[in-house]
């Protein structure tokens, strides 16, 4: 497999970013090529708006997906995008690895998702979940947190925790078409003894042994909707918890 | 009461833009005390680094809400940080403003969430959602989306739209104790007519005159668990759809 591994940490010591060097070494020995986007290395601008597009359909009015579709079709995106956008195009299997702020992704990957998922070469009107054009490929979640275990579940006290991303599983990658695998998470992380950071590792390293059984999220399929997205039936949407 | 207004939008003729400007006139006219943190015109830094920090208590290894804990309390977090959070915590209300970018927050503002919302001054430890520092202020999340009404519900495509901003309603401001009141959301923006677009103003404005009266969201209470945040019941969370 081709796989696009996204990682933002702003501590290259960290073990968020430990995860992301034992992905590199685990999937290439596996024979897969790896290709790493370094955000905070990069320096990945994370603002969308205008500078983005070198000529606009609309220069005096923005409507930022719209211009995202006539930059594509014509060229004329930001090279830092166009340069991202091709990667994930490119690629079989998209990891994002990062340290769960606020529940979602750290501000510079948020923005490497609002800049590079590019209405028109993602998804477009309702071309979206498995009719979007991303369908085939794979996305994994690889987090680390500083919360434990026992915090997340139904009776938990922050509820599930692909609940809490639900924004990112189903509503960024599953609405683009992946195929959601379960994510890997690393809990209470801040607070590790070496030798528990270790078993973490062997346990992620483990844990991309199986990529390709790994289970995937249930998604949403557009065969249960009419032209408009309104439901054909009365069966609740299949959610995450 | 006194307001903070926090809105970010790259285009400012939208309609999103056009939501902030009533918001603060029907406040003020209301006697309302408002303040507006616009973050595009602020060029606001969103990305979370060591530069945060104008001495650190570990200059060797990052872990970002430990130096932003010793940061507060002596006074060496980077200004622009430091002028937030105080907007933040001298506010009896705080309303977040934006247009809806994957189901969450423009990179802009998740970076202000990132860098603002400080552990030590805004949470801390087991000091979340009903025993956290900010409990006895209202937030009010007030969005522009692209998506039809339809599409949002139990049977929707996308399911509940609460439950898609679980991460922010419930992970990010009930979690810092904020009472969270039931958001306002404008459906299908880029494409509204003139009038409807002064419809949803309107109804905005009217919206914004019940605001001592809104209903809120349920959120988690410590008092259902137990020192290190395990279930002292088998009742589930009340978690957001």
């Amino acid at each position: 497999m081709k796989v696009l591994l996204v990682h933002a940490h702003p501590e290259p010591a960290s073990f968020c970013t430990a995860m992301k060097d034992a992905a590199v070494d685990t999937l290439r020995r596996a024979g897969h090529e790896v290709t790493v986007s370094d955000l905070y290395e990069q320096r990945f601008n994370p603002v969308a708006g205008p500078d983005d597009f070198g000529s606009r359909r609309n220069p005096d009015y923005l409507v930022y997906s719209l211009e995202q579709r006539n930059g594509w079709q014509n060229g004329t995106i930001a090279t830092d995008i166009a340069c991202e956008a091709e990667r994930v195009l490119e690629s079989d299997l998209l990891i994002l690895n990062f340290p769960i702020f606020w529940f979602s992704v750290p501000a510079i990957m948020k923005g490497w998702i609002d800049r590079v998922f590019l209405s028109g070469a993602f998804f477009g009107g309702k071309r979206i979940y498995d009719r979007a054009e991303l369908t085939g490929k794979k996305a994994l979640v690889t987090a680390t947190l500083g919360g434990r275990e026992h915090m997340f579940g139904t009776q938990a006290v922050h509820g599930e925790i692909t609940g809490m991303l639900r924004h990112l599983l189903q509503g960024t990658l599953g609405y683009c078409g992946f195929q959601v695998l379960q994510p890997f998470f690393a809990f209470h992380v801040p607070y590790l003894s070496d030798a528990e950071r270790q078993k973490w590792l062997d346990d992620y390293r483990n844990y991309l042994g199986e990529i390709e059984t790994l289970p995937r999220l249930p998604m949403p399929s557009l065969d249960d909707y009419d032209d408009i997205l309104r439901p054909l039936t009365q069966k609740p949407q299949p959610s995450l918890p």
